[in-house]
């Protein structure tokens, strides 16, 4: 499993315009960060990058667009199938980028599971349509002859994603999932440092061929002009230091088109110890667990590793004993070697950086772990890998310093801090100004919702640690694709992820007002408004091939009387005195007397809107947004108005959903009750053989 | 109505920190746009800005987060009401901009209206809480013992709202609403040109003592060092030029901070005529109504004009003709004549910019109707009143030029261009590279839908004009309170309003990770997993006063027979074959035989959970979310778990809202129905007298 250090540098190519291209000029080495041998070579000088965004925009942009959303969703699921079969070439080319197996693990199939988890949810919660329809119907009019919907459509450009060295797998798959799964291609240009891992990934994604032709575009070097040639359907995401981001942030192009830009960039994350958490408590055993696992894994080179470790004045000399004994006992070394818990930092550039950061939090704290200038390995190049051990200092008054706030030391680095009260514990992890992910071990109701609501405002994520959720926690440093990733102020005021709120990201909401049965046309939903189909068949008669938006069923009508109604109460044993008894039921401020129960209602409007034979709509699977408008008295008559409202093929089914617009009306027309009834109908009837 | 040049200008202050302040430099003046005549000065140098912001993050900010989100939208409807009460008022001020009453409607009624409609959708859609909880609870583990919740929690800093001198009061009014509706105190800085209308409505906000002091602060003049000293929880919107936008966005504390930094800049808004829609049907006319419309209200100085006006060819000549016509017949002058049907332009610096802006167009296009150079006025001063007549250009080969879809000329002016087929006439559209609006007239569902979607990615908002929205339709040119307001690229980028959207714009998004129990108290929601409490009384015989998230009730259980699943169908009229014919039901791909109701399963779910007697829970209003998970057949056995998830007393009514969840399950624990029922409760049971 060690590198041989003899190997010929493997020479590594951009992915532009669907040809793999070398660089024109004079190439970089990439050296092992264990051992300083020579990796591979890399330089994009030489590329046109306009023509790969014109490609982009122009040739697969339109391609992609043209997939539904379960269709970009399915080849996502085989993509990250892929990746997971081909996952034991990964894990062996990043090794030379010094990460563990279980740090490769985060970042190699914690890419690949990011591939996964968004094929899912997509299909879970998104329709199979190209046009993504974005909260409720707004009547603009009393007579519904004119309304609006919000929709959201792709942007027709393309993503640039600009990542760091530190996850070369996963910080790419992470942004392309979500812009994948809106339409829209990207253009991925990894750390040069880490980027022979990255290469490999997408030379396999793109043999594979799964992801249309130029879905992922790869720069392998610098990103030259690029970020010239942005425009405003385009849309750049940067993941690495401030200053960088910042320089990004303010370049003309974006800022003359006004071009989405994501940022997510330093974060002095805080780890707060509640009170209740003291030496013998789970929660004080969990905190020394998480902080050293944080501080130790990718050797705490990670953008939600815990910088500042908050915990009360009285604990903090055993948290840093405990903390001391458990870091002193990490194996440094060449992650090639299997007993190593913690391999070298990315390059010597590095390690000499994160002395410097921890030079500075010296003049306000104290090193009471770890020595930054000795080095003890079990394996690797002590001269050319970057080993640095873990170091922990502690910083009294620590609301009166700056530097252990401000000062992110990139590596196995925390600074403890005592705290007297709540509100301090929550002013000192503001003073971030901004941070990824905050975490409070406590097991306290109290705490944990002061805590966690003070520090809200300032953070993306905040992961509550204590004994209940010992097991199951994902831990502080862990963004999942299901939630939002990115903080406000330091952290960058990015957002990425999030499940479906993360492909939004990529898309533009637009709000569009008209007519019902124009705005019908464009949405491919059915509204009031809109024009409705009544002649013809029964519409449980039609399978999804002859089922149309607007198919309109106008049933019968019944006379709800008291003996259904006592009848009814008797039968299912819902005796509440509303149906019962008339004097309290006056009484009730809602009620003019005795009432139908709702779910009668609803019982009597299915009697008369279904059909009974069987045929297409094979199930009842659920009913939305149930809404009892007008109370129905005895004598009273009820109609229902059932219209077919959102047709939703499934991808890899022979049916799909359809929804249902069911009103139901009194005999003066009013409105009793209004919901969605949702069924699963076959896509032919009868089912094909 | 006629403006007394005699008297002295007003003398303009700025409130700050709870106080009008006075400039201690020079003063501008303020001239009368269709006189010439000085209205006010202003200045605002000497003020300490820097102060004003902690004033706002540390004094005012506390304040409005301890607020509910009703109690806002109760002192929000409050404030709209008292400023419809003070219209005319602020109607005379509105003149001396140049506005006439229809122009000063939009503004000053469309600015109270705003407010009115976020105070009463924020407490039609918002609880009334201090957090909001944002999307469904995500469940971490598969024992329920981790989960995560996403909130939105206010930001606590201070918004400052940089306006433009077109719409002095909605232009404040839309940015304060969403502002203070999330809890979030404002800065407010309108242009100087029209900041004494402003400064009118503000010193009557404060007069009126409803909003908590400090929520509103007012710059009359220049910002100074203001932006050098935004921080990381800020937020700054602005509405004005690119240039000025651009300048703003990267101002060294935005960049450096990540402060949030909305604008919304020029936008060379398109409207389309459709194929359909020629000379002799509705919507021919209905266009040459709404482009005369644009170019004329407040004298063409919006940001939702219609600049650009896209026609199939073989309409243009008629078209021309038409708007000629009507523009023709527009009455310049002062708008304190009553005749006046177009006012003059806000001061003769912006008649020169938007003449210089006319002869840019001139190079590619030209003048089919109105002279520029020319003025004809029933009233106001010829020399010093700002007047222009409306002008229409015609280009020829549209696609080939850019100047006509580059250069806001921000007066009574628009650009007709043919087009070919839609493609092009989308194609056309889309060079404005991002506005704000587009409009399409067309009666034909084919082209509404190929036009709308073609634009969207490029457009904010789409409106669709035709003869069945003649009526009611709101226009082209006026953002609504409940769509977004805003456009990709040229037109800054920005999202503004959307009803709650807006809201979210002032808050921050985490994702809160943790064990069941406490997720639940940091949200006050019960989720799975969190504590139950199933001791003491029927949660139904609880009031509001006495009910806690997390009560809940464990049925008895019920078998469900053949006999009720045929009694039921039989009684309700809804004999779908899958309960009642076991062939028929087997052949479908979802049971194994004949299987009860849904509607049955509720009914009987509802018999197992009511507590009849009269009691706090006054009437069951809807259920939401129902889901039918596992089929129920003959012989199973039902039972139900009712737990009490959310609990939001409204704050004008004696009752409130409590959402249960809903689970029914079979003898074998498998969950057969999953749902929220929503119920009204008193406050207090019995009743306060």
């Amino acid at each position: 499993m060690t590198v041989d250090v003899t190997t010929k540098p493997r020479e590594l190519r951009s992915y532009l315009g669907g040809e793999w291209v070398k660089g024109a000029g004079k190439a970089q080495t990439l050296l092992n960060a264990a051992t300083g041998a020579p990796v591979a070579t890399i330089d994009s000088s030489g590329a046109d990058f306009a023509a790969a965004l014109a490609y982009g925009r122009e040739v697969v942009s339109p391609k992609l667009r043209k997939l539904s959303f379960h269709e970009r969703a399915l080849m996502l699921k085989a993509l990250g199938l892929k990746l997971m079969e081909l996952k034991e070439e990964f894990y062996a080319e990043s090794l030379a980028t010094g990460a563990t197996r279980a740090d490769g693990w985060i970042d190699i199939e914690g890419g690949a599971g990011t591939l996964l988890s968004y094929a899912s949810k997509a299909r879970r919660e998104l329709p199979n349509t190209r046009v993504l329809i974005d909260g409720d119907v707004e009547p603009l009019s009393r007579d519904n002859s004119f309304s609006a919907q919000h929709i959201l459509t792709a942007l027709e450009g393309v993503a640039v994603h600009i990542n760091a060295f530190n996850f070369p797998v996963w910080g790419m798959l992470e942004k392309v999932a979500p812009t994948f799964i809106a339409g829209m291609p990207s253009i991925v240009k990894p750390a040069s440092q880490t980027a022979y891992l990255t290469e490999l990934v997408v030379r396999r994604i793109v043999e594979s061929g799964i992801l249309p032709e130029g879905a992922i575009q790869l720069i392998a070097g610098s990103t030259g002009d690029l970020l010239d040639h942005v425009a405003e359907q385009d849309v750049v995401t940067f993941t690495g230091s401030a200053w960088t981001g910042r320089k990004l942030k303010t370049s003309p192009a974006i800022v003359e088109n006004s071009v989405r830009f994501t940022m997510e960039a330093d974060s002095l994350n805080a780890a707060i110890l509640g009170p209740d958490a003291g030496p013998g408590t789970p929660e004080f055993d969990l905190f020394v667990k998480e902080v050293a696992r944080e501080m130790t894994a990718k050797a705490g080179q990670k953008c939600t590793a815990i910088r500042r470790v908050i915990a009360p004045r009285a604990f903090t000399e055993a948290l840093v004993a405990a903390l001391g004994d458990r870091l002193g006992k990490t194996a440094l070394g060449d992650p090639a070697n299997e007993a190593t818990r913690m391999g070298p930092l990315a390059s010597l550039d590095q390690r000499r950086e994160v002395r410097e950061r921890i030079r500075e939090l010296q003049r306000e704290a104290e090193i009471v772990a770890g020595n930054p200038d000795e080095v003890r390995v079990n394996s690797g190049d002590v001269e050319k890998g970057a080993f640095l051990h873990p170091v922990v200092l502690y910083a009294e008054n620590p609301l009166s310093k700056s530097a252990i706030h401000d000062v992110e030391a990139f590596g196995p680095v925390s600074t403890v801090m005592p705290y007297d009260d709540l509100d301090e514990a929550v002013a000192l992890a503001k003073r971030g100004r901004g941070s990824l992910v905050a975490s409070v071990f406590t097991d306290d109701k109290a705490v944990a919702e002061e805590v966690v609501l003070g520090l809200a405002p300032f953070h993306g994520r905040v992961l509550i640690g204590n004994r209940l959720s010992a097991k199951s926690s994902t831990g502080h440093g862990s963004p999942l694709p299901v939630l939002v990733h990115g903080g406000p102020g330091r952290a960058g005021g990015g957002e990425e992820m999030g499940g479906m709120r993360g492909v939004k990201h990529y898309m533009q909401r637009t709000a569009v007002q008209g007519a019902p049965r124009l705005l019908s046309a464009v949405t491919g939903r059915w509204i009031e408004g809109a024009d409705a189909e009544t002649g013809g068949a029964h519409p449980f008669r039609k399978s999804l091939a002859e089922l149309r938006i607007g198919d309109q069923l106008v049933t019968a009508t019944r006379e709800v009387t008291l003996e259904d109604i006592e009848h009814f109460a008797e039968f299912t044993g819902d005796t509440f005195y509303a149906h019962m008894d008339e004097a309290a039921a006056r009484a009730n401020p809602f009620f003019d007397g005795r009432v139908a129960h709702g779910y009668l209602i609803v019982s009597f409007a299915a009697g008369l809107f279904v059909d009974p034979a069987p045929g297409p709509v094979l199930a009842n699977y659920g009913v939305d947004n149930l809404r009892f408008l007008t109370p129905v008295y005895p004598g009273d008559t009820l109609g229902v108005r059932l219209t077919a409202k959102e047709i939703n093929p499934r991808a890899s089914a022979d049916h799909g959903e359809v929804r249902w617009d069911c009103q139901v009306t009194n005999q003066k027309g009013e409105t009793v009750a209004q919901y969605d009834v949702l069924t699963m109908v076959a896509k032919t009837w009868p089912p094909e053989a």
